[in-house]
């Protein structure tokens, strides 16, 4: 099997990451940045990035590497457009996290490319090259978008880069990846920051003098730069809007029955049993499929399922 | 100064935590459980706990020593009226963690004895004698009720025992302290359920399965033993309701805005502020004052600003 070269278009917390990752892998791997400061740190470091992203598209044309793109939704289409005019046919996915948007500017911006959407499921609250490291995917679910039509051939090479990685591949169709996202990724965002304002909302110190553990677990990803958090949940507004209609009538369900009987018990069971479910399915069934043999919807079915592909089969 | 001996009433993960400090301070400790099998276990790690409180509490008050009350606040009446019985004028305090209610329960059933209300803000998502350690205080909060007209002998020895437990004293009268922990201590219990339960709705185990660190950390305190949640919630109905309209408030500008411009600036800005004004509070001025001549006005002040006591002055 062939070690395939990667491209990788941005080098902030999840580009650069993922950069470390594919060389420690063995990969081949070269990388570009739109700040200076930014390719000239990642170069301290040993790596091979540059500010001349048109260049490194063409060397991935010319070697037929796989081009991740690790930018901001907002700055997808520009970077598209490059890939149009540099390698218009190339092997390319993406780190974005929602992916019915970005899929809709490859059709627009980069039609001839044989695009198939990825969206690593990692993260901290920190931010740019200097906070990745190569081990930031290790067990990481790492979705690999398996809608109809797509090319099978660069679906396994994203299914490799991400192995290669230390992650896990859960295949997915790209609306029911982001109606997901909206509930697990982006919901816990905006709780977060209703949480931490709530918080802060007093005239004096004393709540947050006394705000301990649950707190700070529950504010940690308010933490987050509010223009990556934007630039997330904005670019899911549908479905993010129903996963915010779902928990805002699930609380004022909790407000009424606290004022007029004080139960809670229906919102505190349900949370508990549903925080079991999610802690029982921490250890899915990695799955192995035959590369290249396994059909699409049999491939998004096993994300359906709560499963996981790692690795080839036989 | 005297080292003043300490019995606990009731020994879960707050008491057993609070008799393993207590002793590695050097006190003269002991305890009693509901439960035999707590008490073994209790008496296997080499503690001093029965199941007989009468006996624990006539041994309090022949001695002189301070009565801690860690069970839950529905408990609290029947405990009290024990306490009135077998120790009516004993020096008393307690773990519960709201403090009007438990003040009123006193105020009914152990009117004559000297109390001055606590609350560790210390505490994990597990539960049980076995999950206590001595070091569970270290570093933390403890409040210690700063109302007008208590005995400032006592707020002494509460303090003195928050100090040996690692601990730093916030002063606070117990109205103002309910509503801090409604909105830094409940809410967050109760928005971690909600978004717990909206996590697990689907019909499918895509979501979860999707679901990484900010879902993980955003749900941590579901995972608590659900009758301890409601105690805790449901016992701080008045100050928990206005938390939650607050948060209610906030949801639902949010999806307004969302629906109509998309726009989720100002509930992410207004968060990530919160949260930075929570980081830049970790480490309050801690403060010296003098023993038993500092006015309880001038304590609560202390923590209205976000200061701690560590010790006594002079």
């Amino acid at each position: 099997m062939t070690e395939r070269a990667v491209c990788v278009i941005g080098t902030g917390l999840i580009g650069g990451s993922l950069l470390r990752a594919a060389d420690k892998a063995g990969r081949e791997v070269w990388g570009t940045s739109g700040s200076a400061a930014t390719a000239e740190q990642a170069r301290a470091d040993g790596f091979d990035v540059t500010t001349d992203t048109d260049a490194a598209l063409r060397r991935a044309a010319e070697s037929d590497a796989l081009v991740v793109l690790a930018v901001p939704l907002t700055v997808v289409p520009e970077v598209l457009r490059r890939v149009d005019a540099a390698a218009p046919t190339c092997r390319l996915t993406d780190a974005v996290s929602v992916k019915v948007a970005v899929a809709d500017a490859v059709a627009r911006y980069a039609p001839r490319s044989r695009y198939v959407g990825g969206h690593p499921m990692a993260g901290t609250a920190e931010s740019g090259w200097v906070a990745g490291r190569a081990g930031l995917f290790a067990d990481a679910a790492w979705v690999v978008v398996a809608d109809d039509g797509l090319d099978l051939e660069v679906w396994a090479d994203v299914a490799e880069l991400a192995w290669a990685c230390g992650a896990r591949v859960v295949p997915a169709a790209a609306d029911e990846h982001d109606l997901a996202v909206a509930r697990v990724s982006h919901l816990p965002h905006l709780l977060a920051a209703v949480l931490a304002a709530v918080g802060a909302a007093g005239e004096d110190d004393l709540p947050l003098a006394l705000a301990a553990s649950s707190f700070a677990d529950g504010t940690r990803v308010a933490g987050t730069r509010p223009e990556l958090v934007l630039a997330m949940c904005e670019g899911n507004r549908d479905a993010l809007l129903a996963a915010v209609d779902d928990a805002l009538g699930r609380l004022g369900a909790m407000r009424g029955a606290l004022a007029s009987t004080g139960g809670l018990a229906a919102t505190v069971h349900a949370g508990h049993a549903g925080r079991q479910r999610w802690a029982a399915s921490r250890n899915p069934d990695g799955m192995r499929v035959p590369r290249g043999r396994t059909s699409l919807s049999a491939l998004r079915d096993i994300g359906r399922r709560g499963g996981a592909v790692v690795g080839w089969a036989g």
